[in-house]
């Protein structure tokens, strides 16, 4: 019988919501629908329990975790019959990174925590390291999944690595998303010897971490450009569109891509691609596979950035801050 | 300096059109856009001659190629400013297999082609075989670019290797095409763990061939249905539609995809398409790789069937007939 | 308080598992979501009960309405939460047109009932006359919603007239369907002197409904053309792909419908959409102003046929058969 | 014989690269494929002369408008096989509105045209002003393409009234665009009693125009949102993401439009739309009648604003500053 791995989380929106969700529909049902890996080194999706979490409304702090995670402006969905209480009451997370006492007070409550995940809004650069220096002094890995530096902070990288603790991060790519749409497909056009004429994409969403995006401007924007454009080898010729906050869509995400391109005799190949996901979603179907990598190393004593995380990380150490 | 191929065509349809065209496009532009591989083996897409070609309609018989390739039923645009005439006049095909002075006169008509790409409606094994047969005789190689089985005949295929003369078939793939996408997109979706529900695919077409296809059943609808249904492992979850005729689209074949699954949680993901292509131009940039395939195979006698056009292939030698 | 329609019905299919299911909805809700006429001259959607109900496969007689709709192939989604029994059995229906003795033995069942609904399987007339045989000899009002020719017959409406019960029919539109949609682009396009190029439309289905459609031919097929065709001033230019039965989509309709026309300076226009509907509630929404209209005319003894109705009729009287 | 009517126009952009090209089409060929009105009040499209224009661009002054429209960043397409030079030289646009004197000089430059179209970039009303002043004195009607108020400034519009001469404006609305289809579309569901759960709009395009919009921010937005909402008596259901600029799509303006709905039973019913136009034929179509109507207004001495000349009109008189 597998240990079932301990996970704190810091910040309770959607993403947290899908995973707590998700776990709960796949240990009362046995499916395996949707799941990338069913079992990861032995742990199977349903393998992970909540013993901490953490946030900072004060409408969050002291009510359940299967509560909390509905309450808005959360709006991803109810996908399981009825959630049990968690047990887990949720904490006043760090709201003053001045005051050196917080961390250790949060580390205090980590304890018994194998893995924390950051699960915060991005923005909050020196929050993050607060929480990574925390989860440090309790002997715990740290997955940041926010757009901050943590994981590409050299120095906490090699105290993690030294204190034999997994550090994960920066950024979390999507199960399923836009950039893997538009990328397999550009990708496909080369193969065959077609040649881009311009493409585009417009991403429309309706959660906060969408309104956070827009609100923050193009940082997203521009770094999915230029992968997309060093992926078509045609500087230049993909377009992102501004991001569009629609909170209709609530937990949706909606993609619109087109691509022109022109084939033998250089006539003209378009492709039209509607792409809908729930983004949340996407962001789970990755953290139950870092959580697990980052628990089965952990008590493996193996420390520091783990290279099987990469292909789930958008800013993994070594790429620009 | 190469020597050009020379090549002789069998059936002037909207695919020689395009290939016709596009050869002369590419040579007097030097541009290299939406060509798989502008040079293969040392042959460049312009270096390919036309020396010979048959026909059944007697309209097109006994005028120019350059003149032939436009008439109706044609549709493919004229992608061209003016094309100039090709000095090949067109000549009476084999309408009669059972007279066998005609394989021998067409064999006569096709002394100095190096390859014979034979591009008549499937449907007509027998005039198939009688080419092939007077391809034999003239010492060229044969590309069989229908559905009918003729580099699955066995015995056929022997007395090629044993000629030293290549034999490429049966029937094209397309440079890019309905199943090319719907495949990359399929699989992505299982590279990602997600689970397929369903996906349906509608293939609208214009072209002659494309009615031909309507007519003569669902033979292609059925082997695209156990192509796509094997890459998702998913038995019956994926669904051709009836291919729609419609005359308007001319060389135009318009396909809609969609795509349902279920990621993480069991959320719903769902993917529409539209692609828009010639259809001609996907024939033609196959043929423009499998003639010079053939060619640089006949100029170092090697006989029979390439491996190397496998992947250009829907229905290579071994697969069922 | 007004007095309940007393309505039965023949053939339990998808549209009157959406018609019953609705009114079960709307009544426990008091939501007029989705309806098109919440109160027609007094009567709201709820004021409809069911008093009888006729089928023919051995497992739909005897057992209750209520579960009867649920049956395969019947495929609508369950849409309240739980549908109580409805007190009404199931009967067996005319299977044998030729045995006078049926119409008599029906005509008796249905003694009570103000409207009979006929929602069987379009392609059996002698079966939908034998029905409205019965319905007149019961003195009920008459609604066919199938093709076959019933209110297109003079002789019987003009019993019906006489009789001061209504007889309405043939064939029913949708309350949102593709000719809706595609007529209301096409005439946009008029109205703002754009020049049509081009158009199509492909409709796929997952009902029986759907099924016997596809394998009865075109005829359905040819009559969108030309109503839409004749829509657009625009002959020929206006094409209908086969449908295709995807048993997947369930009681799904999704039409995708394209357009093409030339605006100022002779630049080109497209317009792509997809509609994704539940095709028994098109029928059922038009169904319950059909019954409420026919139940009103009768208790005012206007017989015959309802010009009110029209809008919501395919084939009128007067129209050919 | 009709007199042509004589045009000045103001900013040599895309849409008079539109107009002028669109007449020479027409004129050429005799064609009325796309025109809304072949003849208005006796006037076709293709008696409208041009004698005047005015641009602020130091490249463009001095040489020919046929030239001078096809100069950069103008990206509307080449629509005529060759354009013969139009005899009118662009001259030096008003530029500084302190110089009283630029004025006068304007207005000796308008003798002898019957119509003044201005077609410059909003945003910079005391310009607009100044051409209506020239306009007023050189006794030409005047038209505002721009969303700047001028018919809407009660004491110009008097004084034009009073002189006679027709001034009509702001802002076009296109011939056919994305607002046409959305109302088009909503209007339909209203009707068919659907309720409207969510809708959405995106706009991109990669015109000059389409650049100064997404750079003065959303009030053009926000104005498309007020008038979706209200036509669909469901305000804030209706959301217009962000204006993307993508250069790549030239003159192309691409819309997709999503609506989601409840039909019968309060399933769903979801339409998707994709709208592809060239931006400056929507403008060029509407302008081709405002200058027909001003000239026959003017010819006929009725000043002021013209009733006729409303639903070609976003901000008539009398509508919101």
């Amino acid at each position: 019988m597998v240990e079932r791995v301990k996970v704190a989380v810091v910040g309770v929106g959607n993403n947290v919501s899908a995973l707590v969700q998700g776990i709960a529909l796949y240990r009362a049902s046995g499916s395996v629908t949707g799941i990338r890996r069913p079992v990861l080194e032995g742990l199977g999706v349903g393998d992970v329990d909540f013993v901490a979490a953490f946030a900072t409304s004060p409408e969050k702090i002291g009510r359940d975790l299967s509560e909390v995670i509905f309450l808005p402006p959360n709006n991803y969905p109810r996908i399981t019959g009825e959630l049990p209480l968690s047990g887990v009451t949720v904490r006043r997370g760090i709201t003053d990174t001045a005051d050196a006492t917080e961390v250790d007070r949060v580390a205090g409550e980590l304890a018994g925590a194998e893995v924390v995940l950051y699960a915060a809004p991005s923005g909050r650069p020196e929050t993050a390291h607060a929480y990574a220096e925390a989860a440090l002094r309790a002997g715990a890995a740290f997955i940041n999944t926010t757009a901050d530096p943590v994981a590409r902070d050299p120095q906490l990288l090699d105290r993690y690595a030294r204190a034999g603790l997994p550090l994960l991060g920066d950024d979390l790519t999507s199960q399923f998303g836009t950039s893997a749409v538009h990328h397999a497909l550009l990708r496909l056009l080369e193969e065959r010897g077609l040649s881009l004429t311009s493409s585009y994409q417009v991403n429309l969403g309706g959660t906060e971490d969408f309104r956070n995006l827009v609100e923050n401007g193009d940082t997203k924007m521009r770094s999915k450009l230029n992968a997309l454009a060093s992926e078509s080898e045609a500087p230049g010729r993909v377009q992102v569109a501004p991001l569009g906050y629609l909170p209709h869509l609530k937990s949706h995400k909606v993609a619109h891509i087109n691509i022109e391109a022109q084939a033998w005799g250089e006539t003209t190949v378009s492709l039209d691609v509607k792409l809908t996901v729930h983004d949340p979603s996407g962001a789970a179907g990755v953290n139950i596979d870092l959580v697990r990598m980052a628990a089965n190393a952990l008590r493996q004593r193996r420390g520091g950035y783990l290279d099987e995380a990469a292909p789930l990380l958008k800013s993994p150490p070594g790429t620009a801050v």
